[in-house]
């Protein structure tokens, strides 16, 4: 394995503007990204090969790490930074649960099924390999934590299943050991949908809507219910219904952003996920969402049941359903923090 | 009103079988088709004008009517006859709940947006004002009861609010007074996807996939589980999911038998529909199911609640989702005799 690492946003920023940064940062503090490349047989392809996999680091400089991944749109960059949001920001940060000040964090971006080669599929099991990957090039024997989220908690139980000396405890949100067949289904639907659009010469539009339909299981019917009660309007010759500027918003902006070919190898990816609870080793925490439709909460009940290791099950109320993830910073920030201060694991 | 009745199925039985038939039939069956031409003013159309309604009659010759109605898929042909299998076969018939030795079951073909010139949409109250005017042409003064399921029971509610001194009952089956949000998103999707299909030069392909997507939707999340736990399997250049087989099959059928702009006008009439249940002022019996994902029982409490008149709430509990209309015959065959059989209403 090779690792190509830069001082992250070096591209971006001038030199003066990375100095000044560098000095007005926390003395102690890491921030790092590369390119790692990485030897690994995929589930799917045939035979070993050398993937390359984008990373960030950042913390305190040579604190303990923790392995942040997220849903299929999500990166590697779970933090703010000079060029991204951050997909993560109000849960990790300075003075957030997952606080820098204290941690490095680490975050991939995901692979797709054309870094594989020649593969059939990507597996939740091809995406912890290349984190063991990373873990390896950075030379990090083991981490305090892998705390994953929708995609990111299936890829944090295939590598708990795969590598459990490598981590001390995985906390796994809105996530489980298999995609539940109505799920399955309606993804199924949605890579339908895109391939319509791009038969149809309107491979944007179908990516747009494929996500408008999967917009639609993220959240919950309360939501619906509470944001788009008023009536339809007439308007350009059709009626045009309460939810339509939202979802069309929504799919068209991740259209504008996401690649169809990644889209489709990332969504079957969730629907062949699969892990045997029994397999996990390490000590587990999970976070279910009552209103969750795409990961159902009996599904995350299973897991919990079935985990070889002691496993813990958090439910969490939220208006937001799948997505609470991503908006209940309050609910889930205080059961990661919990889990990071925890002695349990083997650290 | 002008009225052209015939005999059921005339065209497609010989002389010497249709006199058979009439032989072996209980001496006092009754069994006649037709179209009417109903005057009305479509609530999204400009004015009066007359439209072709086709009804079918059927029972105890001069017994008391009772107007079956299904959803958006369904027809007249409530009772199976020598060219249709009868949506509602097992619930009305011969020794049914709706038995055709006691009652005459009236039903019609629903209205699509074509049939009204020139207006923008269809409404349920279209569909009501039809029935009504079935009604007057077959000089029915008023019905026993109107049993509406799914888009029927809207159409009841509809009829009810418009028509009141016209039944003496209503049972409103898997239907709401209004579509929920979410419902709504699912079904503008739905219609984006067979506009996709026609603009692909596939419109077949776009209807099934539509269906497919309406399919998930008419189902409980229970049955996906059940029925849908094989592992996928690798075959012909991709992976195969356990429900595809399922769901397209039931598409292609659709698309096979159904025409793309009356499903893209039926599917918009039910996210228009909007009835005040404070103005329904006939007793009600409605009927919900637990694991319906389409109309949810919140809703149908809500109606409950807001109904002007007397309503009973049915709750009856189903593998099977909306779909459990179609399929509960034991549960809501109860449910429907007693309601015949009730005192109540203004016989």
């Amino acid at each position: 394995m090779s690792l190509h690492a830069s001082q992250i946003d070096q591209a971006a920023a001038p030199a003066d503007s990375a100095r000044f940064e560098a000095f007005s940062a926390p003395a102690a503090q890491e921030r790092r990204q590369g390119e790692a490349r990485v030897c690994m047989t995929p589930r799917y392809g045939e035979g070993e090969r050398e993937v390359r996999v984008h990373w960030r680091l950042e913390g305190a400089a040579g604190a303990p790490v923790i392995i942040v991944q997220g849903g299929i749109s999500a990166d590697r960059n779970a933090l703010p930074s000079a060029t991204h949001q951050g997909w993560w920001r109000g849960f990790a940060g300075a003075g957030c649960a997952i606080d820098t000040a204290r941690w490095r964090v680490l975050g991939i971006d995901w692979l797709s099924r054309r870094d594989l080669g020649a593969a059939r599929a990507i597996d939740t099991a091809d995406q912890a390999s290349a984190i063991a990957g990373v873990l390896g090039a950075l030379g990090i024997a083991q981490v305090h934590a892998f705390i994953g989220a929708s995609y990111g908690a299936m890829v944090g139980l295939a590598f708990a299943a795969r590598f459990p000396a490598r981590l001390a405890r995985l906390c796994a949100i809105a996530g489980a050991h298999r995609a539940h067949p109505l799920s399955v289904a309606l993804r199924n639907i949605q890579r339908d949908i895109v391939r319509l659009g791009a038969r149809s010469g309107d491979g944007l539009g179908g990516l747009a809507l494929a996500r408008r339909l999967a917009m639609t299981t993220y959240r919950s019917d309360r939501e619906f219910a509470e944001r788009c009660s008023d009536a339809p309007v007439y308007a350009d010759g059709r009626f045009q219904f309460a939810e339509e500027p939202w979802l069309r918003a929504a799919g068209e902006r991740f259209a504008a952003r996401f690649d169809a070919q990644r889209y489709l190898a990332l969504s079957e990816s969730i629907d062949l996920h699969a892990v045997e609870p029994e397999r996990i080793g390490v000590p587990v925490t999970l976070v279910g969402i009552s209103s969750d439709r795409v990961v159902p909460l009996a599904d995350v009940c299973e897991l919990q049941r079935r985990c070889g290791s002691s496993a813990t099950l958090h439910v969490i109320d939220s208006l937001y359903g799948h997505d609470g993830f991503l908006k209940e910073d309050a609910q889930i920030g205080a059961i990661v923090s919990e889990i990071l201060e925890s002695r349990g694991g083997v650290q």
